[in-house]
């Protein structure tokens, strides 16, 4: 018996083993609220495989996505970086045509992607929703973005602040933003964020995006407020990826990195009151009143108090009721408390405001 | 100034503290859905404080059950059996007062309750819903029994077989039971499960009760499917305490029990179907097809195939997601998948039969 | 059969229930290293139980040293201050006798102890190796302490930052001082660290303690890093009272804190020494060289670099070998690195310098 | 500027950012004690990487062992099933380069080898100590391993039991076994125990091995008892290369398996006198003592009385101390209590017979 022949037989039988044990894997879904009548799509747009200079194999990706409760990712493999060259030759299309299967079988929008690889600055970008990576693989930075944008594709900044003495904002980068050709930027990236590009995007509407970035495989299997992969939310009609594309381009994202949430105030505030349930007063005397705060998303809500009443710090766990005593004077129907939420960042340094509402009636 | 004085200036300062310290205090609320109607209370009857045996401050007992997610609890210290009487002198109505304006603030419903203390046989009984306890401090466990029942309490069997080498059902307990003196039965008590109180519970019509019988303080400042306190679930019209008397006389509970659900069919039935969420088929290809089973509930769910389709064994962790591939044939609509839950007792070492119906249109 | 027949049945049948479920209890050591011909041993001087305003029976308090893996103990009750008399009468006593027996059994030395308690200022005073508390029950507070000292107790002030608004040194410390009354200090207390304590016991050679003064009971049944009680380390020359009673009075303490050490340089300089071990360089090349850095001890060791060579930040996480490459030139037979461990306070925000010797022969 | 020069400039950058994260890798040692004068090492002979049919580039391996506290390791990975050949074109030689660099820097020792591929029977095989992986791949099986076995390779037969219906002892096996062509056994496999494999080891005196055979990343960064990689503790003279071969051939191995050790009984017998200490008895009534008892080792030990004195059962969790009481008769100098050691197995079902001797004296 051949070699070949005999490789066929137990392909089967090793493959079974695998699918085993790929079925076994668990998903603890990532609970953030839908709002504003759009559903909430937790997104990874930014990871490497052996195709470029990460160390997994392309289906590790999906694998990790789902069990962490991903919705989306994109496979950003550098084209003009490829250190692992000499054993995997070049090929743009192959991480994404050998994650693909397990993605549709898990049920993980994988969205073709590829990073362009410059040094700093201009930097590195991302393009996302692509036919065809090839024609992206050009000397000049501007004719590989006009590549990506004629396949429609969504290009962003990655990493702004990422090298400290040649960061900045150059005219390469007004060029490319004037000519529609870099549509959003990484506010945070792995462990980092950049107040700058915080600003940049607020400043130019530029969509925010936070990512992993990661390159070795996820050490984590399950996502937690303490433990959780940088992530971009973005808020969908649809959960396909038409619809994803045209919210990225629209800038309906907000990021979830270091358990804040960095994006738009109207965003932000929705998150937020999506998540927080308020009790009804469960007990009062004379002059106090007990309240339930229920969050009911995965990101810890810590407040501080910018009215008069109410306790100075409020800390609400993720997925976890907290109990609430404040004074009540003779006859009040309402009780508002008003607090700045400290890890909802609505720009650098600034918390997002909101009031607390107890109906006494 | 004086020592009364001087103490009452920082008795105030010291409760400020300790209160600070009672707020900081987190919820994780325990998943269980509500079914046929009802809504679905966590509770447990059966804990001890210095008031007894336990060791320690009623109060304990009410931020342990908020903590851990329950519902309702009543602290059931013994009448008969005062060990730390030299310490703090015999006062049966002690434990409930104090505990209860903690309960009142947490929202947590506290049953007023007692435990009858006799040598085995006859045993031990809990007593719910009392007014007075002293009436029930008396020598014939009979007169105790009626005392109890003239105040429309719930009278309970603990730990039926906690003494191996004296267990079993006597004449006492007939009597009892025909009298309508006993109206439950503790099927578990903390680690320990007893079958013939299980099939006694069936054949009689007895309420299924589990229950801590707590004594130390509580470990575990968070409830899961792999580290959680015995339980009874209640199905009650309303959240609470005439409701719940209502259920437990009706005999609408269950038992979570080192990670199994123990009840009617009827009950574990519709626990069943209101924790499994089956997906739309979200990817096929010629002969197969992949469907996500999301079970919402805090109980890990372990099927066995019975049917012909399907994996031979099937787990559905708590509060996740698991990921099935079944085969279809052509033209299929639907495929039925035959199981039992192995961990879902509707009677001693009898799992609940299912079918997970998978809709292909 | 009477009442009291049928109770002492079961005593001795409940009893050994109890017993059975507290040897199952386990114990963690924590690591901490002996130093300069010193025992260290791991202590907590001041805790609460129902016997004053805590919540827990006695026996608590020693279970949870055990599984905890603390040496040495002391109950600290309230003299003046018992808000459960109602139920508990006073009697100074108890709370040590009760206690005593589970010590012996588990090997936890448990040293008699209370906590004259008085408005801010002066504050609280606890006081250890007692043999007779109520002497020490009277109005006047230098009555008090001077029954103490008749009785050669160690007395320390408590939390003396607990009241910012009364917070300081008044005459009375220092009539306490100077009279040989008050012989140590609370530096830190449960989750509070006082920067003026600190200094005063540098100042004034006042042995430095760090306590827990828990009230509820302890929520976390293994010491680490993350999540431990605040407590004193005693450096002895043998683990018996007598030596815990010398080292107490001659200072040779150190304190943990929220994962910081606190103490005296010497004795910290000596727990880093003998806590780090340094590898023999495993790997060289030209102009690097690796070794290993394997942190024995249970406290997380950070340090930021003060001399030119080494990396910036370095970070000994507990129990645990770090690796570390370091340039090296031609030739050099050892390489030193200087650094700053920024957890082990010196003095109020003054870290311990260190240097790391990396032997090259 | 051309793009090779523009990777060259940063693929420096690169790889700084990525040697600062390998290095922030914490390594949590397995406590296992030296024996018999040998030291014990923690290997794992059995992984795979994207140069066969797993999803992980070979640093990752490296990696892993680093963090999980494994001192050797080998990458097996196949000969003749490429599946990634399209990508990654098979060459035997690199997955041992590209890890060996790491391998040094981490002071992990990495054994050169490789998995000879045949269907069932007579299966796979492992081939460890190569020089040139390429002799190997000749078609008929005699002549594979016979070109180990030119390069002095130590070879074992890989999950003997892995297909039921093929399982067995053929005359293949005899063959490879006359001639020496076959050293080792796995006894263990990832998830799976062979107890048939247990007794020929026994019986032929072949080395017992287990092992990861690890496809996928690891997805745990911390061995404990509960969940650890299964391993092979070798007995070593020295921590090299040589030592370690000179004890696999010798047959001086012992495994650990779901927190069960399986090996010679003189290996399993030193483990445990090693592993676990006995205090002096530390408290004493008439008829009554109490001791200590350590267990220094990360497996869990699980204990049977088989003789007439003691607990019925004794748990001795790994890295803590559990407290014993035990009766003794008056003038008792010496207790001895007869167990057996319920997961350290000296053959398929059979424990290990212990005895703890408690000093009195």
């Amino acid at each position: 018996m051949k070699i070949k022949q005999r490789a066929a037989l137990f392909i089967i039988l090793v493959q079974l083993l695998l699918a085993a044990s790929a079925a076994a894997q668990v998903r603890h879904e990532i609970n953030f609220p839908d709002v504003l009548g759009y559903k909430t799509l937790k997104c990874d747009f930014h990871m490497h495989t052996v195709f470029s200079d990460g160390t997994v194999w392309p289906t590790v990706r999906v694998d990790e996505a789902w069990r962490e409760g991903l919705d989306a990712i994109s496979i950003t493999d550098h084209i003009e970086y490829q250190p692992h060259k000499q054993d995997v030759p070049p090929n743009f299309a192959r991480s994404y045509e050998i994650a693909l299967p397990g993605a549709k079988e898990m049920n993980i929008l994988l969205i073709k992607a590829a990073e362009i690889t410059r040094e700093t600055p201009p930097g590195h970008f991302n393009v996302l929703f692509l036919q065809d990576i090839d024609p992206l693989n050009t000397e000049d930075l501007i004719d590989a973005t006009k590549a990506a944008a004629a396949q429609k594709g969504f290009i962003f900044w990655n990493h702004p602040g990422w090298k400290p003495e040649h960061r900045g904002w150059f005219d390469i980068h007004t060029q490319l933003y004037e000519n529609k050709l870099m549509h959003g930027i990484e506010v945070t990236n792995g462990e980092s964020y950049y107040p700058e590009a915080h600003q940049w995007a607020l400043e130019k509407n530029l969509t925010m995006l936070g990512n992993s970035d990661i390159h070795q495989p996820a050490l984590e299997s399950e996502t937690s407020a303490d433990n959780h992969r940088t992530m971009t939310l973005v808020f969908v009609r649809e959960r396909n990826a038409d619809a994803l594309k045209e919210a990225l381009f629209e800038g309906r994202t907000a990021i979830w990195f270091k358990n804040q949430l960095i994006g738009k105030g109207k965003y932000l505030e929705a998150l937020f009151k999506e998540s927080v349930r308020i009790g009804k007063p469960h007990h009062r005397t004379k002059d106090a009143v007990w309240v339930t705060l229920t969050n009911a998303s995965a990101v810890g809500i810590e407040m501080e108090r910018v009215g008069t009443q109410g306790p100075e710090k409020l800390t609400l766990p993720p997925n976890a009721t907290s109990l609430l005593k404040t004074a009540r004077a003779e006859g009040t129907e309402e009780i508002k408390l008003s607090y700045v939420v400290r890890n909802f960042l609505i720009a650098p340094d600034k918390g997002l405001p909101v009031d607390l509402t107890i109906d006494l009636r």
